[in-house]
């Protein structure tokens, strides 16, 4: 190829303030809530003066961004992030002239509450590592052109069963030495992503419900590749949710490998697995509607 | 002072296997156990020809450490990880002439069983956040001479509170320039060890009822400072046990800032907070028992 | 929206094994030579069947990437990482008939050589923690239809600069509070990833000079705000370097605050800093020639 | 062993503010200067009352320990590392009336000068990853009692050598399998740790000094053993320094496993290995002189 010798031009640019950690206490009663996120956001639009030559008279500063999360989980309300996200991502756009899009990124961490002499305590709560739970918002144009994408996900979610997993009858080449087994076990860190085609949603039911689908199906199904059990995990949030236009599952299939024992002249029934940290598999699929409308910016991180 | 000229000599040491991941599936009936740890070996003696010479006639490999971790796992089973640990801490000790001590560090990540329709699932679960629970094993001396000390412990594990906490009346300098507060959130990633002194206990119920202590002072107490509810913690775990000699308590003070909101004239009353990560308050006391037996070595890392 | 009820069908779907940590040592004479890297390996193709029914004729496992991740590092060779990548990448799509593409990344841990009494040594490295090389190729296609897209870049490249650095005249709205500054501290952990045409490279000596001319635009720019910083530091690599189309950095704002001291009577010009974690500024620009080649896959991670 | 029934008391203790990063720009030229350090404190004393009713009269607040810090670093410098920490030290001592200890831990990042056309920038520097160094100060006790104990040291400094290490003529169980060799990849990330007799110290040039000793042992010692490595390290460092009392080293064995190339016909003559994470060994040694004065609390963290 020739070289290239076109004009240097600015490309695709955004800007904002990541990882702001907001925490909103409920205190209306004694029994409190607690909503405890991770929230990143950031603008688009055209901020070529701001590169070309340092003018920031288009430039909402990224600590702008941060006082605006903070003051919009009280102003605002932080119940749902997904419609936190949304009223946060279309004020910017909305209220913020030269702002053409915004992307509102969060995680959300959950407590439950300390439980005391057998009772929920009223403001005391164990953070619950179990998983974190996702939104990424997109909001593009103003007025009637606006278009707001939801995507809500989870991550870091742990599972592991101890059988009903195979892998065999695969593929062969001179660099394969994979033995074939029919009992193994199947362990994955996974993050899915769920699109939603619509707003008026029960974002908490709706969360719960998939959830208990991606559990329900990963316990399930006789797994013969962690392929097919995420092709069923996402099969069944859509066949749950009508209003859900795809499924991006990403999974490490983390290796849990048969200690080899015989040496001790021990047995190893799968019973003793030395949990390897890398290099771990990793399986990433996108399970859909034919009918999918246009995912346009929501996967564009 | 004088420089010193004294011959150079060998100090304290030891070295054996860190880390090892091993994972144990109980499965003699369809309904699989697992219990899932990360599993430090070290020993002690007199290993001064590999040290000065190189000599390794003495020296039991790091990787013997590490096989003999995993086979114990099956040979004498994996259930309390504090009799895993003195299984193998004492195996270390009694069958290997130059090893003199051996301290065995264990941490233990919890799984909870899947529940498919309502169902705990049979050999499928979820990775259960909420706290690391560990162990220490150290175990010193052959024959009738043989002394063994066992420290139990949690840690990550996150606790908070909304309110019920102050800090005030407080020693001020030139350098002081906190407010004081009668309604703060009080938040930290506790670290609890506690030390037995006997070896015939019931370990899961007494992990489970000391949790419930820790938590239960830490909802309940009106808090004038963390050292307070520290020390509260610790006595009712020592009042409940009487078997336990001392609690040591490490707390990071995981501060959440109420966020200033006044600029936006809006009123934030104990309800947006920033969770900041650096720097943070650290805590440390020992709460224990006057008639409390020499520690030994139990607390040497 | 109405619901969907449309098809469930497989999307986009890779799989491969990720962070293989191959180690090369070169020893065929006394001085030895070192490579270091984390290799993730994916492929991509028609793997319907293993996704739908489980049926893995078509799969060549990930363990089987693993092997010749690591048996190309002796057969191949490890040198310049982008021809080890382009090299096991059209592997993968040339020798494996289900294979349609693959995407392999790559990052490389530099070691500079231990000195001793003056003297480089033989065959002792310390590890050079300060950044992170990669390579990202991407191959599709057969035979002649073939095409290969490559992509070097750097990351965890900490710099700082303690004056130079101003951010002013932006945009104000109610929730602005920040002061404006024409001297600040400016520190980033910069990503940077830059887009070849060709593949007759010398990698070694582009990377070198790329790295110089970022480092040279972001010490003698007197930067107005980040955003032109990093729109500088792309030109000035492609205007170096007519083969390369385009330039994407990420560069996380990592804020310096000026220590307020005034409440005890000290001054602080410019001079005690609080180097907070989060939240953080991101700034993200793609700078490219306007003639640039189309990007294909080359950026789909 | 009966139950205990003693009173419940309150044992060691100390609390303080951790991981300041105060970042100190020394700007009298425009060839300015960096330091950039996380620096914890604690103090110690007798804070009963705040333990036990909540008392905080003779608490001084972990957020004026933190003001200090960073006004120290401005009224009294930051330099090296032992000296700000003796100096923040001695003030929580002295000027406190309750304190009557004080443990300040630092680690220190190192920046180099960005280089710009062959010429060391003035105020622009790239962060050095390669080594943390640390220092520990303890200060005990008022006016003519007081005594200071300074340990130096350096950690996360990662060092490999590709030939010159052993590891044969092990002591041999029944679950030892490992096979004896006579060359083999040797790596490390050392943590070493050294107890200095005097304050009258040219700290800067001592450090250097020891990390030249410390690299030049690992050089060019023919390993028999980690152990043996690590004795002639420290054995180097007293050698050449009479005022250090004592050196203790951790080093994990970063294991290098040569990867099995034998199923796919390709010779593995030490040249391609695996770098593994977990397990590692590990190996910690004190090297000490025989007239050393007593450590008191110099360890105590």
């Amino acid at each position: 190829m020739t070289d290239l010798n076109g004009k240097i031009v600015l490309g695709e640019n955004q800007y904002g303030k990541a990882e702001n950690r907001v925490v909103r206490i409920y205190r209306d009663s004694p029994r409190h809530e607690i909503h405890d996120i991770n929230v990143s956001t950031s603008v688009r639009g055209d901020f070529t003066a701001a590169h070309l030559v340092g003018d920031q008279t288009a430039v909402l500063p990224t600590d702008t961004q941060k006082q605006t999360a903070y003051a919009y989980a009280k102003e605002k309300g932080l119940l749902s992030i997904e419609d936190y996200g949304i009223t946060l991502g279309k004020h910017f756009v909305d209220d913020t002239a030269p702002i053409q899009g915004a992307r509102i990124e969060i995680d959300e961490y959950a407590w439950e509450r300390a439980v005391v002499d057998g009772v929920e305590h009223d403001h005391t709560w164990i953070r619950k590592g179990q998983e974190v739970r996702t939104a990424s918002i997109t909001v593009e144009g103003k007025g009637e052109d606006q278009k707001v994408w939801i995507v809500g996900g989870i991550k870091e979610f742990v599972v592991l069963k101890s059988t009903g997993s195979e892998f065999a009858d695969f593929l062969v080449d001179k660099y394969t030495v994979l033995t074939p087994t029919h009992d193994r076990v199947m362990a994955t860190s996974l993050v899915a992503q769920w699109r939603f085609t619509r707003t008026d949603i029960n974002w908490e039911s709706v969360y719960s419900g998939i959830k208990e689908q991606l559990v329900a199906q990963f316990a399930t199904v006789q797994s013969l590749a962690l392929q097919q059990t995420l092709f069923e995990m996402g099969k069944a949030v859509l066949e749950k949710y009508p209003f859900i236009a795809e499924v991006k599952l990403s999974a490490p299939n983390k290796h849990h490998f048969l200690y080899d024992l015989s040496p001790f002249g021990i047995e190893n029934n799968n019973e003793v697995f030395h949990a390897d940290d890398r290099p771990y598999g990793l399986i990433q699929a996108t399970i859909a509607r034919d009918d999918a409308p246009d995912a346009g910016p929501a996967w564009n991180t």
